[in-house]
């Protein structure tokens, strides 16, 4: 079992080399971090090069958990971040990394479960991926030379975390009672949206089809939704749906 | 020449591993950080692994300073700091990474020159390298699992610095480029949702129509909605209504 200490879990998106996903298993037991979750490491799982690597943090890799993809890796996460050195035009809040593990902070204590996607080695996080996050959060390096690597990344991130565990009170400003929607309904919402509109013809021209899908994800994963905003926009879907098959 | 930007001079002590000079070297430039020096590097100077390993940031050691020792090494400084996971009991004021770049930061911008000893890979810095030093600073790890190599110990402190530098605002929302609705916009899709669900007959039944009607608008005008967002809706619906007239 992992440890009960709240925290973030942190997501490696499609790593590469197993020693990476040691490294990163590392940096993040050196500020207390052993949730782990990976998505579809390239060289299958588990990995002795990863086991190698992570030496003393060996427990984080132990219990790290296996997830087919993002979706499902964030699916019971309130909360979610995606660390990327570009915003790549997607609207977005972007968070310094300070800023990003005080927010992860505050609504831990809250009760919410919040999670950080890291992306693979090469080419960071996809579009795809990003736009399954509410924020993105963005390492202040050179622009002459932006060069952090998997574990260097985590570990800065880690390092956040661990100065946000100081002076953090646990209440949260705005809502702090709100019945904030889970990333699976979310997740639902944006599928149900983007099944109908499919049927409905919206998706169209086609070249332009996969950039629609993507910003409507993007919208809906970028809004703060309850649980009650999800059941209406749900309701709203369906009685579009009931009257077209009505025809009246 | 290294840049003429202020910055303290990183002074790697008798480190070993030429690739863990190499990533120091990278650690450094991705803050901006340009001006090392080194302390008898194990296996001479210069060092083949080390270039390799730094690639982009290979100007750092180009420029980087071969020294004796530490003494001359921080000769020409006004005030030096050494990177230490424990004091040793000897009696130095210890500061966080984050509080020691901004006495460094304050003190260069007074004029001063200012060292960060960082140590050999497996020992760290000797008592006497310690004792050469103004202040100690120690990065806050886990105490279960302190074992940050050289070059993260230098990424966290370089980080530190670039964020000493002021430049940083904690949360930026990149959302100046975000081009907001305006609240007439957002009144407008309220009022085009609330139409067309009336004559889709969603505001049903009719002791609870005005509570629906309210929640609705409640949740657009709590959405922080772009101009593109709302254009998006808008044409969500008016698809839903087109698929309903098409009556396929």
């Amino acid at each position: 079992m992992p440890s009960d200490t709240p925290q973030p879990d942190f997501v490696l998106v499609r790593p590469q080399m197993g020693e990476n996903i040691g490294a990163a298993a590392r940096a993040m037991w050196n500020f207390g971090l052993d949730r782990m979750r990976l998505v579809v490491p390239r060289d299958g799982w588990p990995n002795s090069s990863a086991v190698a690597m992570a030496s003393g943090a060996g427990r984080v890799l132990d219990e790290a958990r296996l997830m087919g993809d993002v979706a499902e890796a964030v699916a019971d996460c309130h909360y979610v971040m995606a660390t990327t050195a570009r915003a790549r035009g997607l609207t977005k809040p972007v968070l310094s990394p300070e800023r990003a593990m005080q927010v992860a902070a505050e609504r831990i204590a809250a009760g919410e479960k919040v999670a950080v996607l890291f992306g693979p080695e090469r080419a960071g996080l996809e579009n795809e991926d990003v736009s399954k996050a509410n924020a993105i959060i963005n390492v202040p390096v050179n622009p002459a030379f932006p060069s952090l690597n998997l574990a260097q990344c985590v570990l800065l991130t880690g390092y956040e975390w661990r100065r946000a565990q100081g002076g953090i009170t646990p209440e949260r400003v705005d809502m702090a009672r709100a019945d904030w929607a889970e990333q699976i309904e979310v997740e639902k919402l944006a599928e149900h949206y983007e099944t109908r509109l499919e049927d409905a013809g919206f998706f169209f021209p086609e070249h332009k089809a996969q950039g629609m899908r993507t910003n409507l994800r993007n919208m809906w994963s970028r809004m703060p939704l309850t649980r009650a905003d999800v059941q209406m926009l749900h309701g709203v879907l369906r009685q579009m749906v009931r009257w077209k098959e009505r025809g009246d």
